[in-house]
Order: C-alpha cells, then sequence, then structure tokens
C-alpha cells in the first residue's frame, strides 16, 4: 500500500481527492494538511467523507513533510505551491502539483501569463504536464508532475487529436464552467443570488488556461480564443470548439482520427454519431467519474467544424487526473481507484 | 410627489426598494444611502435598475438626512437602525424601518429574543408593526413604523384569520426560504456549491422571526414551534403550518373565516379548492410582485389542518410591504406603486 | 381603449401576451382563444393571472373571430396560423402572428427552411417582420405583421448595427435558451431530471432562426452558422457572437456604431464598459421585461469581436414585441403596457 | 458469479439497478428487459452506462424468463409485476419486485391504500418487506422480497428507533421529493419550466407510503400525518418528522435509542450534534450513495422533538436498497455492490 500525503485537503480539489484516495486499493491517506483547518477533523469540511475518515484531522505542514509518505498531492491555491514542492522533493516524495505553479514548462511564459517571475524556474523544467493521455511515459518517469487546469484539460484532450495532425487552422473555444471550479471559498461572485442560473461571460477571449492549451497542441495564440462562461452546474466542464480545418476533411477521416487517437485512453470516450441528442457530451453525463467525452459535426463544407468536450471538473479536471499520474508515477495500473461511475440523472 | 430617502440602499432589500419606488406614481427616490458605497452609482450595485437610474449614485447618512424627505425607509442590518431612526424622526420624516429593530412592542421581549436590552426602548412603544392588513389605521397614523420579518409575514398571514378566531391550539410551522432572504454578503453558506440545490434545516424549533408571530397572533410560545430550512430558490417563503385546532370545524366554516378576514385586503389571495394541483401556493407564483398567497386542507378529523403560504421574501416580506405601510403613512392608496404582476414561469 | 383577441391563450407565449395586456392602459383582451382548453378558466392553465383573469374563459376559434377585436395576436404553433389570419383579416382585424408561418419574406426561402411550401405566399409579401427596431415605419402601416424568432430576434438586435455597415465578415453564433423556450407541453427532452442542469448541444451549425438572421442582417448563409444549446435556465436567451470584421476596427468605432443604432429605441441597452463583470449581459437581468441588453468586447487584433445579446424569450422575443408591434399598428406609443421592470435577483 | 435479470430496465429505477450491476463483483446482468425498447441498446436510454454496456439490448419478457437467471430484480410500474412474480418464482428465479405490488402484507390494507382488490393475495402472504434494516433474516429465507417506497424507506428508517421503544405518540411527517422519484415518463407535472424551483405540495395529509409506514411502524393512521412536497432537487429524499413523544426524554436518551438500533446497519448514519450545521442531513449528502443519514432535535420540553433523514431516492429509496436484499438472499455480503461513496458537491 502507497501512502499518499494530500495538501489543500480542506479545498474543493483536495476534498476531491480524499474521496478517491478512501476507496483506492493501492494508495492511502498518510496526511490531510490544512494549516488553516489544522486539528479540525476532516469531516467538519467535507462532511460527505465521515464515514470514510471518522478520525483524520487536518494537520500542518511540518506533520505533512514528516508523515514518510511516498507521493504527495498539493491541491493548494496558485501561488503557493512551490515551497512546498521543494521541501517534498527533498524528502524524496514524489509530487503532484495541482496548482498552476508548474504547469508550463517556459518560465518566459510562465511571466507572460502570470505576470511575475517565477520563483524557481528549474522546477519548470523538470515538471512534466500531467495529462496521461498526452504524456504517459514521461509521467511515469517523473518525480514532479503538475496537475492540470480543468479548462485547459477538457480542451485539450477534446482538440488534441486535430492539433496533432496539423489540422487546426482557427480556433474560437467556448467553455462554460460549474460553480465548483472556483472552489471553496465564497465571494460576490459564487453568492448563491446572484450566481444561481447565471450565464456569466467572465472572459471574452483570454484565460490563464490558455497558455497550457497553447503548450499542449502546439499552437500559436493568434489562431486561438478562449470565452469563458459561468453557467448553472457545480460541477461541470464544457468545451465547444468552433475549428476552422487547416484543410477539407470528410467526416470519416475526423472519426478515424479521434479513435486513433482515443485508443489505449482508457479515461476518453467518442460520443455516439446516433441518436442525434446523444451526439454531443452534456457534463451531466459524468458527474462523478472520470470520463472525458467527446462528440463533433463537421459542417458540410467540411472546414468547419464543432468539437464539443464534456468533464467533471474536480475529477478529470483536477483530483482525477492527478491521481491517474500518481498511479503512473507509481507504477500502478492508471485506472486503480478511478472506475467510479457517473450519477445520473442528478 | 411625495419623497423618499432609502437607507441601506446597496443591500437587497433596499435595491427592491428602489426598483419599486422606480415606478411609483406618487413617490419618488430623494437619495439611496449606503455608506459603504458612497459615490458609486447605484447601477454599479443593482444593475437592473440602470436604466431607471442612470445617475443616481449612493450618499452618506448626513446626506442622507439633509435631503429634506419625507419619508425614510430603512434597509439596514439588524442593530443599526436606531440611531438613523432617532435622527430621521428629528427632521421630521416619517420613517418606515425593515430591520428588526423595533418590530417587537416590548422591551422585555426584545431582550428575550435578541439578548441585549434595547437601546431606545421608547421607540418600541412608538413604532406600529407595518403589516396593513392587521394594522392598517394604526399605520395611517404613525411617524414610527417597522417592516415585518420575510418569515414572520408570511406566518402571519397565513395564519391570523385563525388566530382571530382563537382556533390554534398548537401549530408546528415549518418556512421555507431562498437564498435572497439572507442578503448581499456572501457567506459559506450562501456559496454556490453548498447552497445549490440544498435542502438546510437550519432551525428546529425556533427562529427570531417567532417572536414577531407570537405577538402579531397573541400566541404562547408553548404552542408554537417554527422550523427553518433553506431551499433552491432565490426569491420566495413558504410557511407550511400543520395546526391542531381547539375545536372541531366543517371546511365550509374555514372557507368563511378566511374569506371574511381577507376580504378587503388588495394583496391577499385565496387559492382555489380545485384542481388539487392548486390548492397549495407555490412561490413560484408570486415571484416579483407584492401578493400573498394562502390554501389550507383540513383533515377529516376536523380538527388537524394545513395551512400553506406563499411569497415573495423581497416583496411581500420586507419591499413591497414597506412601501405598502408607506403610502398609508404617506394618505396615499395603499396599492399604489405596488401592482406589478408576478412573472411566471421563472 | 382598443380591444385584442389572442390565439393560442393557453400556451407559454399566449400567456405572456395575457400578462401584458392585463395592465396596458390602451389595449384590453377581447378574448383567449384555445380550442383545446375550450370553457375552461384561463386561471386554471395560467395561476399566475387569476387575480387579474378571474372570469375569463378559453372560447374556440368561431368565437374568437366574432368578436370584434380591433387586432389578433396569434400565438399558435407553427403550420397552424395561416387560415386564422386569414380569418382574421376578412374580419377586419389586424394580426401580429408570433408563430414563424409568415416571418420569411421569401416563398422559396419559406420552402427551404421549413420544408413545404407555403400555404398561402401572398401572406408573405404582405407581412412585415415585426421587429420595431428595424421596421418601425412599415409597422405602423401594417396590417399584418409577423412576431419574431426569440432566437432570432436576440441575435438580430445585438448584430445589426454591425450588419448594418457591412462589417460582419464571418459570425459564429451561440444561441443559450431557456426551457419556456420550447413551449408548454412537456417532452421527454423537458421532463426535469434530464433538463435540470443540462449544457445540452442541440444544433452545431443551423436552426431554423437562421433563415431569419439571414433576411433580416442581409448575410449570406455561408458566412453565419448558428449553435444552439439548452441550459438551466426558463426564461432567457443570450447570444455570443464571434465575428471577424471586414476590415479592422477601433473600440471607439465599435461604441459608436452601436450608440448610433441603439439611439431612439427604447427597448435597448447597450452594457457599460465597466466594470468588467457588468460588460457582458445576463438574461437574469432581463426577467420579465422587455429590454434587450447587448455587450460586445473587441480583441487587441481590431478583427475579432464578441457580441453578448440578452432578452427575456417570452417578453422581448415573443410577446412583448409582439405587443410593441401591435402598439405601433395601433396608433399607440411604442412603450405602452411594456414599461415593467425586470425581477432581479430571481 | 450469480445472475440477474432486470424488468423495466428503461426506467429509472432499472437504470440504476444496472448502475450497480455493472460494477457488482458477484453478480453480473443477465438480461435487461424492456418490452416497449426491446432491441434498441440500453445506452440509448441510460447514456451514463454505455461504457459498461456497450452492447447490451432490451429483451422482451419472454426472453428475461428464459435466460435462467438465479434472481429478478422487478423494476416495473405499480400493479403490472405480480405477472413478472409468478412466472420468474415458477423458473425458480428469486424476486425482489421494486414495485408497489407486494409491498403490504394484507390484502385487505391493499385493497383499502390501492382501491382494487389484490390480483393474487398469496404473494402478499409470502413476500418479506424488502428493508434490510428490519428484516435482515426474513430476507436471507425469502424466495421473493418487496422493494421499498422511497418515500416510506426514508420515513421508516428515521423513526423505528423511536417506534420499536413505544415512543411516537404522534408525527407529523413532512417529505420533500426529487423529480427523479417520478420516473422516467414526461408530464406536465415534470415539465422543466413548471418543475424548476418548485414548492409544491402535493399531498396534505396522506399519501400511499403511508400505509407501508404504519405497517413497518407499527402505527395507527390516527397518530399520523404525511404531507408532500415536490422541491428542486433531481435525486434526493428528505423526511422531517415532528414527533410527540409519549413520555418526557432526553437527548441523552434518544442518542442511546438511535445508537443502539443504528448499530450493524453499515448504511444507516447519526449526524454529529454538532457543529449545528451538520446536525440535520441534507440529501446533497448521499448523491449516488447507499448511504441514509438521520439527525434530530429534542425541544426543551422533552416531548417535542424533530427527526429530519435524508437518502438517495433511487439508491436506499429504491434500486439500493433492492440489490441490499438481492445479496442477502443470495447469501453474499450485505454491502457488495454498493460501497460507492456519494458525489459532493454536486
Amino acid at each position: 500500500m502507497y501512502r499518499a500525503a494530500v495538501w489543500g485537503a480542506s479545498g474543493m480539489a483536495g476534498g476531491e481527492v480524499l474521496r478517491i484516495l478512501a476507496q483506492h486499493p493501492s494508495v492511502e491517506v498518510a496526511c490531510a494538511v490544512s494549516n488553516s483547518k489544522k486539528g479540525q477533523f476532516v469531516w467538519q469540511v467535507h462532511p460527505h467523507l465521515r464515514a470514510n475518515f471518522s478520525n483524520l484531522a487536518f494537520c500542518n505542514t511540518d506533520e505533512g513533510l514528516s508523515t514518510g509518505a511516498d507521493i504527495a498531492l498539493l491541491a493548494v491555491p496558485h501561488g503557493t505551491a512551490v515551497p512546498i514542492i521543494e521541501s517534498c522533493l527533498k524528502k524524496n516524495m514524489k509530487v503532484v502539483d495541482l496548482s498552476a505553479d508548474v504547469r508550463l514548462s517556459s518560465s518566459k511564459d510562465y511571466e507572460a501569463w502570470y505576470g511575475h517571475s517565477h520563483p524557481n524556474p528549474e522546477l519548470l523544467s523538470k515538471a512534466i504536464y500531467g495529462l496521461p493521455e498526452l504524456h504517459r511515459d514521461d509521467i511515469r518517469d517523473a518525480v514532479l508532475v503538475s496537475g492540470v487546469g480543468c479548462n485547459a484539460s477538457c480542451c485539450i484532450l477534446g482538440l488534441y487529436p486535430l492539433a496533432l495532425m496539423g489540422l487546426i487552422e482557427e480556433a474560437r473555444i467556448e467553455v462554460r464552467v460549474g460553480s465548483s471550479e472556483a472552489g471553496a471559498s465564497p465571494t460576490i461572485g459564487s453568492h448563491h443570488p446572484y450566481r444561481s442560473r447565471t450565464l456569466r461571460v467572465f472572459e471574452p477571449f483570454r484565460h490563464r488556461h490558455l497558455a497550457e492549451i497553447l503548450q499542449e497542441l502546439s499552437l500559436k495564440e493568434s489562431a486561438v480564443t478562449l470565452t469563458m462562461s459561468a453557467v448553472e452546474i457545480v460541477r461541470g466542464v464544457q468545451m465547444l470548439s468552433h475549428i476552422r480545418l487547416s484543410q477539407k476533411m470528410s467526416e470519416r477521416d475526423i472519426w478515424q482520427i479521434y479513435r486513433k487517437a482515443y485508443a489505449g485512453n482508457p479515461f476518453l470516450q467518442l460520443c455516439p454519431a446516433k441518436p442525434a441528442h446523444l451526439r454531443f457530451p452534456d457534463p451531466k453525463l459524468v458527474t462523478g467519474c472520470n470520463n472525458a467525452m467527446t462528440g463533433f459535426a463537421l459542417h458540410e463544407d467540411g472546414r468547419r467544424m464543432l468539437v464539443v468536450t464534456a468533464i467533471d471538473n474536480l475529477m478529470k479536471g483536477a483530483a482525477g487526473t492527478a491521481v491517474q499520474a500518481a498511479n503512473l508515477m507509481l507504477g500502478l495500473v492508471e485506472t486503480e481507484g478511478l472506475t467510479m461511475m457517473p450519477v445520473y440523472p442528478v
């Protein structure tokens, strides 16, 4: 049994890591680190976990570092992960960092998108972007893996088959997100009377996750815009990408490209072509599970295309992918602990 | 044209007062007081009011006191209204105070329910409880009227016909509330991921509004419990009262009692006996309007009874009733500015 | 007082026409036609209208034709309006037809988009597309005016300032719709467990309303795609249009174009440039009112642009615009009966 | 590996049975019977099951009877189960019938509550009420077990500790239900515009499930009323029971009674006394899992009590309890296949 230390365990992604590990056959929770909640029981913050962690209390960073865990999963706020990463690596723990701190491999990109220079650029060159569907082998050998942006992973998983073939001439990407994406801290934007049933466009063209998308799909920023909307769901991210293909394609071609790219990836699913109402995925269909579903339509002109991808932002968009990467780093089967089925309808 | 000064204008009830006054035929907004938002345009906080108040900015209390308004409507937090009331009365403004500060007529009751002695008990004896359905004539003559608790007004309006007849032997009251009831400030309880679709029982037997219910219905606390639940709506309060009648009644008797009590009250509506699905009111049917709807069922034993009442908490439960009271205090027709229809379905 | 006959009065748009006319200062309801509900009280289907129409019952078409109304508003299913239009015109009633039957001016277009030849093409050449913002003068003189598609009107109102200037090289339009758009009849798609919180992409590139958009904006189909999604709201339509401008523009230019085009249109509102969270309109801000709100962003490249427009589909997208057109046809002030404010938050 | 035949597999409870069995370690799906959907793939109706049942198609009753399954789970409409039960028993299948057809042990009660005489009263005397928490040993030995009413099971599980002690003098039970309770067929009541955010009281005093509650708790109808409300959730049932105890009790007594009664029941959980906001269970905390959570408060008078219980209606209220019973009938560990964790927040 491997032992995992979870930082940021009182947050929403941290809670989801705990939910997964509670039934993981080969990894157990060594400690749940939350400096602000130290001493409280985990179930006081995550009441749904009370049956599984009836006595586990949050500990602080020092205690977390001394647990002798095999791996650390960091679900801490952006900008706070680097010192924890450094400490964990010194203790010979492997690290999956769900924050944005080591997602970009170029320190120049980091500075451009995050507005300040990176405190430890060496980590950037060492870290692997933790999407097993793109970097499975590198993750197996890594000691430091970044988690993925929930919006970014949704977009990347939906578009990489096209990007690999150099087919994306232009992408106008729409992403719709649920309220759990913003984490566990209340704000005026998450206040129920205002957030309920909102259709709030909060980024017209750019979002920090675009940096990850460009990096992973090898696209230029001039070819891509990313529009973000907050919608009335709690869990879930849905991408709609309006693509201009660089060459005319047939529907059969596109099916082949996706089937080939998705083969061997246990969590990637293509929607059926028929019936029509199942052609495009709804995040409702992946609630609570680690699947990413993708569907598409090709315009009759053979150049315009719509790709739709849906994930659970806390699972495939955060904790699920992080545990999937951790499995690979620990030499386990990629799907261990991640086979829970979606709850539908909910 | 009368002129009204609105305190607490940046809050949710304050915004609703402004929404009503924006189209009031006989009362206009003299100023919108918000010490914390002073200088900001009203529409920056209440974007739905931009077409009506394109240039109105929030002012502070001193400015509010010097506007020479005829009447002040105070939608300020509980415990902060008394000094404003005192200042307004000195300026010869009439006052409707939507906070809980002068709702109870007994300073002893105030202390028992609010945990501290009242800062100016004289105001309590001067203030009229501002429910026109119960105190219409007194309100006409008053210079100080309290607003109503949203839950309390829902319960009182549903039960006063029975209470007047001395029929309530025991009442087990359930109240379900929407998220706008808690105001404009975000909390962990109002954070969308947790508040969305909740069924949160937050008071098993008592709630401060019970004090108003007991006072207005002349009931003893031993006969009444009040259970509060937060549910997935933004606007709306619904009361379900399980009553044990003090004597066996027929359905015809109950209809007569309610018809008689509700006669002459323009905002009180009885639900039809048929069809069955319209017998009990849903707050959906009063969204945005000042109506209170009541329906009931009598058990075949003639002693057990269910009374259901629905209001829009921001309208009949707060701003609507406050303007209704202000109309009476200013010698206007009670319904002026309050005839907006419900928006349904929404 | 003018008298209006309402067909399809038991439907959702029909109910909204009744809600508006209930408080219209110059038009009253002559009759509410619903052949299927004949004899039932209007409030049995529209319980929110009980206080206003306590005794009005649905009548059938023959009764409707004999009321001697000045104007008929037809909120009947697509494909069923033509014979009613013919009968009403014979009776010298003016007609606003909210169905899609006379929206397209070309019978060829009608056949292409609706799959069968039009039963009375002469009506198509006679009917005016009933969007006052584009055809105010023609509507004033018309005896037959079509209503607007809710999605179409949202898109047209958001884009016509650009289209008038010939600036739209390409438009990829996203439309998000609430569940009231599909009317009052339950289907598997509107079944709450499946419809609740859905993000259902149901048209990737085309929708019948696109025909209206192309006609009114004088655009070619090759330049426009229309993607439709059903989302978790009841009322509301929101358009996101990703535009490629035919020439490089400055933000100041765009503001001028919109300000000029929207001037004199009482229901069109531009969102403020700041604060950022109010730049793009949310349908939440127009619930229950006849406003259309538009906001935009111009990419720093001066060619890519995002336009967002929000309306209440039952108001500006159907009944509100229909009454607005009827006002013009009857020689009334355009805004009569349509000044109700939005209910927010809800 | 045992083999289960699932009737009513295209319904909502049937889909949940399939979801559970998809990952059951000791029971597999032999066939999915749906006479109306015969030939369609299971995933066309239950798209969330596509990864698990990519090729399984619905079959008809004859095919279902000839699969040689060990056990049949019937999730068919009320009133249609009896002939299927008879056929399955003849084939030596054990049967769990989720419909209401064999829930009541007395044919007289059946007639009283369902309005017609039972077609095969012998089955009533043979069938065991399938709530393992009350009838574990009898279920182990049974060949015919009834499923439970979702509302009934929620109420019974919350109240049986008190009932066993004879403490319930009077119970006024409130039950709030989500939209999935009514099954997969759309109705006007489930139509999203009307069902969304409703607070619809649809039974003031009685509901058929009351028959089960009275039977299982040995209570008289004169002591119990059951008020039903539909609320804005998809999954979930919550009971609020206002109890008058037959004798004065202390809080310590009540804790002991519940702890003792719940001991040894793996799916029953008591809420913690503190913090206050976790004292009463929200169905949000059991989404997708088989747990039933109960919390309570005792009034300071020692006689009035509030008991709140929450379950997922499709799991503990239907499919979960049915599989739990099936496990016992097959000699398996009760919790097999039912250990999935709740998804929270969602």
